[in-house]
């Protein structure tokens, strides 16, 4: 199975969402208590998938908020840079701040994120914000679930939803929990369910559907089963080192592996896979090839400092494939 | 057309949302700021259809969450006393406010409102006071817009709607906008047109449409163009003393018209409508005598003191309509 | 001892912080959810005591913020027609409401009082609507606890105090504890200390000083001892129906007794005590027969309906002292 | 003239308020967009000076609460280290965050600050947790204008300031104005003006005396003579390059220069110059020297890369000041 994509668009994706600053420990296998120095890149789950499929040499765009300050300054000449569209990034002006997300790296296994979440900026995206003549112009609308924790941003991507389901933009759902800035647990199952509901492909982690679904250790049986009556055409369900599942609506199961690789930190893992993955698609690959694309862009992010900076080329991406060639996907 | 319901149920209808305190004026024809006493009555659109289909000896149930005070007690005693389950009612715990409306009545034509809407016990009503279990013993799910404008409730509603639609619930959306609680246009807009397209019955003004849609002056042409690629079977646009609209998704478009009658105030007028066309639809009338009742449930209550207290019998609807037979339905 | 007034001052008495409505319940002994029908009044503390000094025959003003709305327009109009000069209380423009107090008077020993003081207007007053122009016009200004409990309300009051203060005018604190609006009792204790350090008088119930002093079951003489390092000249506590003490910086203590009375309600107590103890005051009496108008204020307003409608003239007061002379003031 | 101080007390100075982190880049010359690295230091003016005046030799503490995270534990690790009493610094239960400043260091007139102060730990200091048994140990309780910016901190310093008036314990009051987090310029001057009358010694620029008065452009002369009906004895005013001016409650006025220096940053200058400054008087140097020594700390610290870390010392400081002799402070 393939899934198809409107072929006269200008943009092949529109990511929507948040755009941040990491500051990732220069000092490593030590606690960050006693990590000195900090190195600053562009992060955040959405930022980091429009800046690695532009680096694979699609035509990527961004919806979102920066704050009114040199750090929202940095973001948007950095994305700009690499050859995304900023020309729907707004900047702030009520005093929001750019979020933040120190990095601890003790050890490959040890990698802690303390988070500054609070007021930020991205949060702020308003629905007003939000151009049906921007989003018709794109083959995918990316939405992180992250966007969807705090009003207004959480109307802004509720409309894009319906905008680009209005236009027949594809809506993928990367579900990107983050607990810290929900309500609740009951709150973020209403919203993720909602969405993934109306997206036609959806994105996770399986303990990020078990949030999705409000349950402790759910199936995939079960999570594919419910969401096949909506309007997802394919789902993506990760189980870390156990590699990956993509699911079709036509009944096909893809198992994907992941690729061994000396681990530097973990974080970034699965905005370089979406981006691969999501690269194989609209280039299109079949699922099969996507997973490995998707498998190969992690391996080669988690042995990296950073994000955004360490997001591989197509070519790193296939000569990795291709020393690889025996850790294979398998038609299930 | 008829509206098919799972005739297995229990109950005919549960309606979700606010249940507050009017505090109507009890001297006539004068500004609020000269009427020195006021009667209490039970109020709030949702609170006030339950009170109505149970008048008119539906099975009704509510959920809702009422102040831990004297208030709250009060529309608890009353409801249960006019025969709505109110097992899922639920007391708020954290000091929250039964809601308020002062009405005053200085003509016919001026009947403003003063709302007491800030920190109301009704907004309060969190996800996990909705049960499933409840949900799916009802033929009907009626969910006011208002409920809608702030978290939980919001978060409450959507999961009740989620919840309807997986257990073959029909889900009626009566806008019943209030601009007080919402933040702005855009977030009514993005939420009314989310339940709006999930509902199997949508009713409103033709403002209230407008409101919905996020433009001025809206047509109904394009309103059931739009609504009709999604769940509704049946839209009702009521357009004042001009009488209302029915529309079907197999393309039938009813006009109802308004009974005349002496009135005393407006308000109250949409919820007796929604109750009298609610309880014909659910009795297996059509479509045209539907409108009949709700017009004559409309017209019987803005003649009255209060809304909730003055809504009619059957036997009173029933009346009516046939000592006013000249003033038809048509089917155009 | 007398407290010395500025005798060349317009005003005697600039009272400010809140003026609200009260819903006074008309049918009495029974609980409010039974109550079907409530007359309104002007209330809270500061509004009784303008209304008060000015039916005793005083000069007063208000400095306070009233909603824009039916409410705060029969505030307005209400106290302008008992005299009470309004050229200082401003009308809110963001949408605040009139606090509200729905009153059950289920027996005279037990009477409650059901709120509505969140987001209410009079908390909004913003230190710049207070005038220092206006306040040195008065030989008192009467600060009521109440309005200490939120900002920017909070931070009116402290002005006020400081103009006062700078401008010779009398700083007469009425503690008027209610618990609804204080996130803590630490914060309480704060600012009460903090007001009453700076007043010239400090009036209060013995449980209030508690309040103040964040402990239980104080004492009168520790109570004493630490105000009167401070500004403190006379300190008044009330102890319910065993009468009240007043102690003066000089060493001077009084006992006031009670009248006993038919009991309708015990709201209104405090306020029509300070009027009339504040107008004896003011026109040259001595503290014990201040504290004697205070008493008999205080036995006219219980036995009537409301707070303020219910404030009694001189003539009442003098009539109900010389009638229960033998129920006297001792110096002890 | 000389402050005296209550030699019995085991500690020469208490501080309260905010202990943060400093990123300071580590590439000059920019703007701070273009900076890609940042080195960690404790920050915020209180903490700075409890640091400052440990390394000049004298016994500091501190009250505060800190981010229950790996920024806070370095600031207690850090502040411990370098001698300074940590018992009193309570850890946040409820996941706020430490306050940062990003500095951007262009040029020595052009270094701005970056601040995240929404929602951070140091602000929810509560007066529960500031203890009589603690402040009671000390000569002095050093506060910080900023803490006084929101509550509950707010209440927490109101609290700490009338315990140490209680119990004998000077109060020095930096004004240390940061327009970011008040409410208005209105609430500013009415807590500074509040905390000022109370204070013992009151240190600021001349533009933090101005926020005080809530005026533009105001004297020296008109300050003192409001400040001086009032608790302070002494009253320092710095009016930067030109150096400051300090007033004794007895009339005298010594003026201070400014030692010349090669400038890196200009931020960190007030602490040191507060923490030298306080370091002459508790060792009972006279304010001419004092006020050496506030200038020489001053002038080390603007030629290095911290705030905290850059704290001269003793030898530092007399050895400065010996080498600039010239450079005098004059009784005028």
């Amino acid at each position: 199975m393939k899934i198809e994509f409107n072929s006269e668009r200008e943009f092949d994706i529109i990511a929507i969402g948040r755009a941040c600053i990491d500051l990732n420990a220069v000092e490593y296998n030590r606690p960050m208590e006693e990590t000195m120095t900090f190195k600053k890149y562009v992060g955040g789950s959405p930022a980091n998938i429009a800046i690695g499929t532009s680096k694979l040499g699609l035509k990527s765009g961004f919806i979102g908020k920066l704050a009114d300050d040199q750090h929202g300054l940095f973001i948007k000449q950095y994305m700009a840079g690499v050859g995304v569209d900023t020309s729907n990034m707004v900047t702030d002006q009520k005093g929001h701040k750019t979020g933040l997300a120190f990095t601890e790296i003790k050890s490959p296994e040890e990698c802690s994120i303390l988070m500054y979440r609070d007021e930020v900026a991205d949060l702020y995206l308003d629905p007003s914000e939000v151009s049906e003549d921007y989003i018709k112009r794109s083959k995918i609308l990316l939405v992180s679930g992250t966007a969807l924790a705090k009003s207004p941003s959480r109307e802004a991507i509720l409309k894009a939803v319906q905008l680009a389901k209005k236009n027949d933009v594809k809506v993928i759902f990367e579900l990107d929990y983050r607990g810290y800035t929900w309500a609740s647990k009951e709150e973020t199952s209403v919203y993720y369910t909602l969405v993934a509901q109306q997206a036609d492909v959806v994105v996770g982690t399986r303990d990020e559907f078990d949030v999705m679904e409000n349950i402790e250790a759910g199936s995939n049986e079960a999570t594919i089963s419910a969401l096949f009556n909506h309007s997802p055409e394919l789902v993506v369900i990760k189980h870390g080192v156990e590699g990956s599942y993509a699911y079709t609506k036509s009944g096909e199961t893809f198992r994907g592996h992941a690729y061994l690789t000396k681990v530097l930190k973990t974080f970034g893992a699965g905005d370089s896979y979406a981006s691969a993955f999501l690269y194989a698609l609209i280039t299109g690959k079949d699922i099969e090839t996507a997973l490995k694309y998707g498998s190969a862009s992690a391996a080669i992010v988690v042995s990296k400092h950073s994000s955004s900076e360490a997001m591989p080329t197509v070519e790193e991406i296939e000569k990795l494939i291709a020393d690889r060639s025996k850790e294979a996907v398998t038609n299930q």
